[in-house]
């Protein structure tokens, strides 16, 4: 009988009329009604990555999405830019050395964003840099990454600026195509407001000239196989149909309300949460923060009972800090179907939390903070 | 407005109860709900696969297990046996080779099954090969393998073998331990009655030898992170939540029925089945025919229409041939949620289809074949 209200970076809820899509029939994916489906998605998806590019979707989870914009793109012994500021930017690292790929690392400090003079910098001494990876909001540390200075910089050299926008697509403002931004990958357990299953993936003409180069092999995760298919509105291997299904409930919801008013509700949400945050006598964790997570110092005596109280007493999740901010900071999300009133419900448990914790505070304050925020919009 | 019955060898039909629980609300992976979940979908998993050994759960298609079973077992230049019978026995070959593996191929004609004094010849000549890849039942052609023959045959070399066993699991009798089997691959799709999206591999510690020695790079598909996180009730990657609760109900069901029990109910379709066909003046296509999917030739010139008027008119979905047999036969399944009244709806939907093409039946007739043979058991 527990009531659950779920405000973590990835899974985030789910909207009932996309859920229950999942539940419908299921029908064969080679046929008419499959590709009416299929056609649908196809524009929806160009719309929320903001392109006129092919968008393509594979069954895998995100981080197979980050695999194919790897391994589609390189060679043994090619070399790349990875800009890290947290664990997902590690992420690429990890993915690319396993590939005998040679990663020049562009690391700052958890909690600091990437400097996009050192791109530059990076680029103009090593001008081998075939791809630069980057992370629009690195959801370990809730900060944001200027994609729109860095497409401007990577575009002037033979380089593609690779973004991972798992956590971003949607709750961000993001343009793919405008920001000159050679390849997007995401997934669809975030602001896209679906279920775990689907990644996704778009290529500029810059990164398709490198894709036909590319020597790493690969089958499953081979691109051109879902570049062949979509041309004839198939795809190379069978889809997950259900999810399919909930993906084109979800788009048609995100283009009912207009993808820039959606930038500006999390904006809203994130400014919100951070008054919370202050309110609650908490220090902001991170420059630059993201609009898809707001992230707070606590003090390390404290942090882990926060989350795992919160949870247990009030079916209230939210993050912990990931490897060495664990117990240090809590990650609040406001991506995909999280709104206004998820936001007074977290403020509120968090202030019986911390009053059950013995910590100092005023009790109604945060709540306050954040009611206050969201009516001046 | 439009009913729709699913006959096809995948994906098949989602029992309610099991599609519902896709639309149940998301919950995070990282909390004790989900371990309890994933701890009764491990229990679940041994006994469909009828082993002692872990299963692992992946997000993917049936193509991404396959692909796991290349490149976690071997290591560029090693050569391995493919004894295929059909297209999706073609499938290991281009996954193989296209990772710098030598393959041994042994083909046999479509409709023949392999032989597996064949596959004890190849192995005494070519001692090298550290695997055997061999398809449980062939969907393109509607054969089964004698795995438990091969079993003991491979059992006894140095090499492991490999069985798809994507559209077997569940319908056909297959007993991955007792026959000997080193790593079994499957979908969920299919035999497990879920929407596409999940794909599972079991390996034996022969294999897990073999593991240990691969050489070819992987990260998404790499067996060994799956293992590290099942030791911990975890998934390396976001899991597909809502497939996963279905998963769980689905085995519920499974195992509420029994599996030896499920074995017998398809033995008993495909012989209804095949009395169907023959009824309809057709002759069954294949030697030693599956217990999944029933494979009759047809008149070229019919072939395609049969098919298309099916879906059509009576929004029945039986699937062509793959190929060269497009057009040449028509494979009508009984796996997963396929019962006995589909099977009379099927036949006798195909019985009108036939008597709209001009074809010379006796309405009627077919499903009373099927009447005949289901009224036996």
């Amino acid at each position: 009988m527990k009531k659950h209200y779920l405000l973590t970076p990835g899974p985030t809820p789910i909207p009932l009329e996309v859920a229950l899509k999942e539940a419908l029939p299921i029908f064969h994916h080679r046929t008419n009604e499959f590709v009416t489906i299929y056609k649908d998605i196809a524009e929806g998806l160009k719309y929320v990555f903001q392109t006129k590019n092919e968008v393509y979707t594979v069954a895998s989870s995100g981080t197979g999405a980050m695999e194919i914009a790897v391994t589609n793109l390189l060679s043994l012994g090619d070399e790349i830019m990875v800009a890290s500021c947290g664990n997902f930017g590690d992420r690429w690292i990890k993915i690319a050395e396993g590939y005998g790929v040679k990663v020049i690392s562009v690391l700052v400090k958890w909690g600091k964003v990437v400097k996009p003079a050192d791109i530059e910098r990076v680029l103009k001494v090593n001008p081998n840099i075939k791809a630069v990876y980057v992370t629009l909001t690195e959801t370990s540390t809730g900060v944001v990454n200027d994609i729109k200075v860095i497409g401007e910089i990577v575009s002037k050299t033979n380089a593609v600026l690779v973004v991972d926008a798992v956590s971003g697509l949607v709750g961000q403002e993001f343009r793919t195509d405008d920001w000159k931004v050679d390849v997007v990958i995401s997934g669809s357990q975030k602001g896209l407001m679906l279920a775990p299953g689907l990644a996704f993936i778009v290529l500029s003409d810059k990164a398709w000239a490198l894709a036909e180069s590319s020597k790493i092999p690969k089958f499953y995760f081979d691109i051109k196989k879902y570049k062949k298919s979509y041309g004839v509105n198939e795809t190379p291997f069978t889809p997950p149909v259900t999810l399919i299904l909930a993906l084109q409930e979800s788009l048609r919801l995100i283009k009912e309300r207009g993808l820039e008013n959606m930038w500006n509700d999390y904006k809203l949400l994130a400014k919100a949460a951070r008054a919370g945050m202050k309110a609650l006598g908490l220090k902001l964790f991170g420059e630059a923060p993201c609009n898809v997570v707001t992230v707070a110092c606590v003090p390390v005596e404290i942090g882990c009972r926060i989350v795992k109280i919160l949870r247990e007493k009030y079916g209230v999740s939210i993050a912990d800090g990931q490897g060495d901010l664990k117990g240090k900071i809590i990650r609040f999300a406001h991506m995909g179907y999280i709104g206004k009133v998820d936001l007074l419900v977290g403020f509120a448990c968090l202030e019986m939390v911390f009053a059950e914790l013995g910590v100092n505070i005023e009790k109604g304050k945060a709540v306050a903070a954040v009611e206050e925020e969201l009516l001046k919009a």
